[in-house]
């Protein structure tokens, strides 16, 4: 039985890049289905792709996954393929993978890819969704090579991790950042409900965010028919992350906060207003 | 035999909101196809999601419909599934479905989806497609759930409607709006060929067209290839609805006409110039 | 069993068109897969989306190729169905088909799709996709339909070609085209390293190339890690035809150079400066 090939990549949907590495997928995997994740994250941008990956690894069908965000595309970097509890993981080795890997487990092998046999030849430069990462997944997903047949083994130790911020509690201040904007405008950051709970607040309470040097107060709610139209919350979002959104708009532009913004929660009740 | 589902949203493609539905959806009827109708309709715009529903709705094979466009989210709007001689329809309780479900020839029973067993649980935030509405869609499509085992029924007459605006013939003027303007720019009104031939227009006539406060005199044809390029035209459109269109160009621009503006088919032959 | 079917059109996706076809092909062909190979191709570019299918031909499942990008629709131009090697290839005749059935071999045989039968009634306007093309695609990929079964058979040579141009070479210089952007603004040429190598060219030299009346010299190198970072380089691009890039940047945009723009490499290693 074929497995299923979960697919993202920042290839976009204006080019045929994304429906080759489909056509190659449906020839040499003919009966596996392919879900994707997702093509159109910010050209190049490995973090924000990795990060969509862990949001999504554990809605997604076990089997394979097939990741490609490949800034050094065209450089030394490897192509790797890990063996996980969860499935396949084919890629590049540049931290792409690392966060959902981990995520489901780590990793039981890895190998860099470099058998030709597993690849399609170029009539030029390669185009390595095409010729190599695309055709390993494929080729793992119908049963038609073993992990080891793709190339030699490599310590998990010296394959790219991704290094993704912590947040920092410091007196009464967690300190973190925005690191997702989705298309709504709804603001993702790196705090979880625990660091907050953990500093003595709870659901219901009003709290205090400073988003670069502006503080803004926002009550922390569990969702967002608790406050009026074109009003500013702070939830537990869909993923189990500490959000800021604005019931009917964009809290991006509202709160002025993009993607890798300092956001601290400070962890006294009410306090300065907005 | 597991059921195709048709699946169309706002969620748009830049994020992996379609993606993590996909998975969902692959998860749980792994034998499934899943058609997209379409995920950028506009955002929050019930209405013409609704009214592009009801052009598909035909030619998407009979199975489940997976509708998700909901600006209601996290107020006490309900999640509802209907049994319909079409197969099944699924999303929020807000009018979306409804002209889809009467085309197709009304419900035989509803439910308002509230078992979380039918669920996935959410860490936070419950994101609907994710957790309630793809579930269920899954679960009626593979058979591994009946209507009823969603939640309790309800009484149609308490489902949201959606209130399409009806066409006034009043002397000779027939008025409507224009109710969809694609990517092409052609404007489809809801005018009907009826209404025209009822008022003594006939396919070949030259016909005045009040566009806001402008008339245009434009000819009632079959095809785009009986006006010269450039030139403006009104024909039966491929949904079977009086539409403007202008060879080779954008009507939408060149007639200046917009979703929801008011359009008036004059019906007396030529007169006034354009 | 059922053939893959693989489609490309110029619909986009911000209407509902791509899956109304992709419904109908569901419907009359419930066990086919469908690879879309794109589907934002620049509205009624023929030229560029047979372009983009002659490089995704030989990587997608032979088949079924329904390929729509018709500006002359509601004209007189035919609908065709033709035989290759390959498979089959539905689409306007236009030219868009006409490059990909040469590179599988040229067809063994071609109807014009006249038979009612084989297509969908509409309520007005036909949508040729919807009511012409995807019926005749999903009828020969479920083996429903001979092609003989969609109308009469027409000579090859009243088939519309595509007229691409060639390269030009004149003393030391060789002329082409840019013929191709893609969306990291990768420039594409119709001129082959063959022609480079015929003029005594190799990799590793430096080159002088000509956009326009600009004159720049750039390495002929094997992959982009071969340069620096923002550094413009020449190489065969993973479709073996010679390209423009910048490592880290836009080739389009620093040299200023767009689809249609003419092209030239002179045979002088070395030679005039950037």
């Amino acid at each position: 039985m074929s497995l299923p090939v979960s697919f993202l990549s920042d290839f976009g949907l204006e080019d045929e890049f994304v429906g080759v590495v489909h056509g190659v997928i449906a020839k040499l995997a003919p009966e596996s289905r392919v879900v994707d994740i997702g093509h159109n994250f910010p050209r190049g941008n490995v973090k924000a792709a990795a990060l969509a990956l862990t949001r999504s690894i554990q809605y997604v069908p076990e089997g394979v996954c097939l990741a490609v965000v490949d800034p050094g595309v065209g450089t030394d970097r490897r192509a790797i393929a890990a063996e996980t509890p969860w499935g396949f993981f084919v890629g590049p080795d540049n931290g792409l993978l690392s966060p959902a890997v981990a995520i489901v487990g780590g990793a039981t092998e890895i190998v860099s890819i470099e058998n030709p046999e597993a690849m399609i030849p170029s009539p030029g430069e390669t185009f390595h969704g095409r010729d190599i990462f695309g055709p390993a997944a494929a080729l793992l997903a119908a049963g038609d090579a073993a992990l080891g047949d793709l190339g030699p083994s490599i310590p998990g130790e010296t394959v790219m991790p991704m290094m993704l911020p912590l947040t920092d509690t410091e007196g009464d201040v967690i300190t973190g950042e925005a690191w997702w904007v989705d298309r709504f405008g709804n603001v993702e950051t790196n705090i979880s409900p625990e660091d907050l709970v953990l500093a003595g607040l709870a659901e219901g309470d009003h709290v205090t965010v400073k988003v670069g040097a502006t503080l803004h107060t926002v009550p922390w709610v569990t969702s967002y028919g608790e406050v009026e139209e074109g009003e500013a919350l702070l939830h537990v979002d869909s993923v189990g992350l500490m959000a800021l959104a604005v019931r009917g708009g964009r809290a991006d532009e509202e709160l002025n906060v993009g993607e890798g913004v300092a956001v601290s929660v400070v962890a006294r009740r009410s306090a300065t207003a907005e």
